[in-house]
């Protein structure tokens, strides 16, 4: 069939939906992606709502495939499509969209190199309060169950708890404090960057698996400006729409998992 | 003082060396940092190497530390400090590098995305050869010793080199069978990456860590390119003269370490 030039304009160019390829039946690392792009109200298709999703996931993740030939194949979920160019690993993924969806400086703004400010937050929650927290249920193989493993969890998780969300909330709130964070309750430079979402996300997780510790961590009014971060991002509009829409899929056994016996005692009342 | 105009464009332009902020004494995350300026023949100082440097890590992460105007403040090393501009997380660093010292697409690029890519593989290898691999040794608690978690460390070593490096030499190995590889021995392409010094190092500290397991992997056959691929880094004129280089530092107790019991037997002769 015959194309006109208009049309071949329009399949090179990225004037289409973005395509999120990850597993259906919980929020996990995709939920990185989809806050940006519901905050974003961009349009975009996802595997977790499409049936027979996850056949695409598995077909992109299979030993056989070996990628395209502007493609390499990607290890693990989420993936981005978008148009010829497919992508994978979380900040990867955000570090690409940030600054088309107004998340992030532009490369052409006057703050050029802010994108790798806001990158090196995202990294670093990522890090410390989605990866680490992965690992409290997992500590010594992913490919064991967590009751094959529990023991060890305890004591990584009570180190995480007394040691490590301290360590990070103190840093986020020292974020927070500091003049390039800018006014109002967001991270860098005065607005909201995918970077906010990031770290809303990594609390809402952490509410969910460690509920009694981070509610004292909540309360101890140590990290105040994290918890004000929380709720401006939660009262964002599209946020809110998002998070009361059947697309917010429920926690399971994926990165947040609460398990009782590794979280903290509740206070007493 | 007055400055004359063209003192001003110097000052606030790119003009002016890169500089390493990292600990001294192991090759640690900073190497990642230190072979894509040494590949580039780019000038850079490196706190590693300079009397009282250790003095700079510390003050940069600092609990009294909130950065500076455009800086937040960074949570660890390595960072980097280029004009105006400090960041800090590895792979965050060496986006911002590559592109600037020929070891990824600049974004004017035919190849505008490529960028994405390359960070993509530069975070897989991370994730899995370089993260991983220290958590063989701290699976329970990085605030404690070795020795405080000895026992938990045998078993997710054991899974490591039973089932995590296969599964993510596989991965690589089939990167580079892909086409988005191009010819040659690289991973993206056709050409060399900072994705490529990245899996050498990784490869490099492993071999440092697990002597027996890696040479078990290498002379499977299995892992064929990306053995080649670490030949090819380590015969790059630059690379070569900097690690024959009082620069390049001996193995320590950093990511890799070598602890016997954690690494595999040695096949029988």
């Amino acid at each position: 069939m015959a194309t006109s030039p208009s049309a071949k304009r329009q399949k090179s160019s990225k004037d289409v939906p973005y395509e999120l390829i990850y597993w259906p039946g919980l929020p996990g690392r995709g939920e990185h992606v989809r806050l940006a792009l519901e905050e974003a109200g961009a349009e975009y298709t996802d595997t977790a709502h499409v049936e027979d999703g996850v056949k695409t996931v598995l077909a992109q993740i299979a030993d056989e495939n070996l990628g395209d030939e502007r493609n390499p194949p990607p290890l693990a979920p989420p993936i981005l499509k978008h148009a010829d160019l497919l992508i994978s690993q979380t900040p990867n993924i955000l570090l690409y969209l940030g600054p088309r969806l107004g998340l992030a400086p532009k490369p052409d703004d006057e703050d050029s190199d802010g994108v790798y400010r806001v990158n090196a937050l995202a990294l670093t929650a990522l890090d410390g309060l989605s990866n680490e927290a992965h690992d409290t249920h997992h500590p010594i193989a992913t490919g064991l169950y967590y009751e094959d493993q529990k023991e060890e969890s305890k004591r990584k998780a009570k180190d995480y708890v007394d040691n490590r969300l301290p360590k990070f909330f103190g840093y986020f709130e020292r974020v927070l404090k500091g003049e390039a964070s800018g006014e109002g309750p967001w991270l860098y430079g005065g607005s909201l960057t995918y970077a906010d979402l990031v770290l809303f996300q990594c609390l809402d997780g952490l509410k969910f698996a460690f509920p009694n510790a981070l509610k004292r961590l909540e309360e101890s009014g140590d990290y105040k400006r994290i918890f004000e971060l929380y709720d401006a991002v939660k009262e964002r509009p599209k946020i809110q729409e998002y998070l009361a829409s059947e697309r917010r899929q429920k926690y399971a056994e994926g990165i947040y998992r609460h398990y009782p016996e590794l979280d903290e005692e509740a206070a007493a009342a």
